[in-house]
């Protein structure tokens, strides 16, 4: 197939109006929700889709919704016209790019410049989800069960943000299918269980996480990472590996597992958020691995925090 | 027109699958919900729905999730075969009666009798919202500023509950339009913000409040009064209906308008909840009647909690 210039839409309701026309003609729509600065991770997601589905659309939008305060959101990286080369390039390419402006602006008289979840209303740029006053963004989609262990721990309204942003782009796209990457695990299973619960009539789609040739899964933090520290970070893939393999020979305690893979990347210089064996669904921690698990594992190298994980099915 | 017999489904795929398959037509859908026990309160949110769109579904399912351990879901009023006659008789008709069994029941292995929200396995029945553990219902919808006040304050979960079962309903039926009652204005006015935050392609109507002619609100608790505490909750319209002819003729002081509202349901031997005068869209409490303004009261009589409101604008 050849490939597709994409079209470009940024308004939201030009976008369902899109979606509504093509479903009226009985095309079904993939989403692939992402943040941009798009690397073959992303790439699979697309691919993942054109199997699904008819006709793939894929957002670029970074969520101010899920950055605490204090979080990289004015560091996360961003290539547009990169991204846009990189979409007209992947087999079967898209149909559309999704790319809103500011999905909080709800166009208040009393709001500021931006509007919304935690604009900077002096510099007109995204700061935070910090809720303000008035009549803005103040209705939050929670899993309160999933959202709280593994990356909900140091991240407490991170994933309040995703369920947020996601309901809003389903909303929006009304997609009959969305995928989304086990790299980001608990994401995965927070909108799988969103769905569920909230009866979305949508088809939720884990995609297998994708690692450069030396093991590091693709991130598009990555790009932060100096050599030195992308050298030292390789120890969170080698020691997962390394405890899957030990795991499907026998060796089931967790505390052990998790010990070995701790002790590896603080000796390489990392500082370990968490390192947590768990249930592949309910994500409830483990103590041996006797049913399907996944070990994640959430690590700083410098100034850049990274997550991977590997599933163990014993 | 001539009256239609309803569709009955109780199935969500199947409820869906009529959603799109209409859709397909070029058919635009309202959507009533209700929790049954009908009234001419509900049979007016019909009529309107009728206006705006070609075909009506009206809902019934009484909301676990929305009831606290302690109110009143067991004693709710239920009347289908009454209700069936009502929808048939109501001028126009209506489309299809979606009557879901449970919305919290998800075939989890590892649930008992009922599961979802709050089942009293022991007697498969329905007692409350309390949230339990494993694979079950977890997804709560928010909206955090509204939520709070008037009604919010005596039922903490409620409007939790009530933003997450509209939330399922719009997922599930996919309408074009939903009806709400202004005489629920806080729920109207949740809903509103909520289906603008999560960019549900949904337009809300909020329609008039009805009354008996004698000027009580129609309300499915309404049957519950004795005859005695029935006279007695006149005085909760009475003087609302005095407070709004007081305030457009110039008393505008919210707390001698609160007083004498108050002062009313008191002597006639009510308990009152709350009376408040607050901003239409806000919700935020007023101190003078400057702007579009809606005084709320909720009040017991008997074991009977009675809400009404009236809008003020001067």
């Amino acid at each position: 197939m050849a490939n597709k210039n994409p079209l470009e839409i940024t308004d939201k309701d030009e976008m369902r109006n899109w979606s509504r026309s093509m479903r009226a003609q009985g095309k079904t729509i993939g989403l692939v929700p992402t943040m941009g600065y798009l690397h073959e991770g992303h790439l699979s997601l697309i691919q993942e889709s054109h199997k699904q589905t008819h006709l793939t659309v894929v957002s670029i939008y970074v969520n101010p919704g899920q950055f605490s305060p204090t979080e990289d959101l004015s560091a996360y990286p961003s290539d547009f016209l990169g991204d846009i080369q990189k979409l007209k390039s992947v087999p079967g390419g898209v149909d559309v790019i999704f790319r809103p402006r500011n999905l909080y602006d709800y166009g208040n008289k009393d709001d500021g410049v931006g509007g919304g979840v935690g604009w900077d209303q002096e510099g007109g740029k995204v700061v935070s989800c910090v809720e303000k006053s008035g009549m803005e963004h103040e209705t939050w989609v929670r899993v309160e069960r999933l959202e709280k262990g593994l990356c909900g721990i140091s991240r407490p309204v991170f994933f309040r943000g995703v369920a947020t942003i996601v309901t809003k782009l389903f909303n929006i796209v009304e997609p009959d299918v969305a995928v989304f990457g086990k790299k980001d695990y608990q994401q995965w299973r927070i909108i799988q269980r969103m769905v569920r619960d909230l009866d979305f009539g949508i088809k939720v789609i884990g995609s297998e996480l994708v690692r450069d040739d030396d093991g590091l899964a693709k991130s598009s933090r990555n790009v932060r990472l100096s050599p030195d520290d992308r050298q030292k970070a390789l120890s969170i893939s080698k020691s997962l590996f390394k405890a899957k393999f030990a795991a499907e020979n026998g060796q089931i305690d967790c505390q052990e597992l998790r010990n070995a893979v701790i002790q590896a990347v603080h000796e390489a210089g990392g500082k370990i958020d968490y390192a947590e064996i768990v249930d592949q669904e309910s994500l409830e921690k483990l103590e041996e691995i006797k049913r399907p698990a996944v070990f994640c594992v959430a690590a700083w190298f410098g100034n850049v925090r990274l997550i991977d994980n590997i599933e163990i099915n014993v």
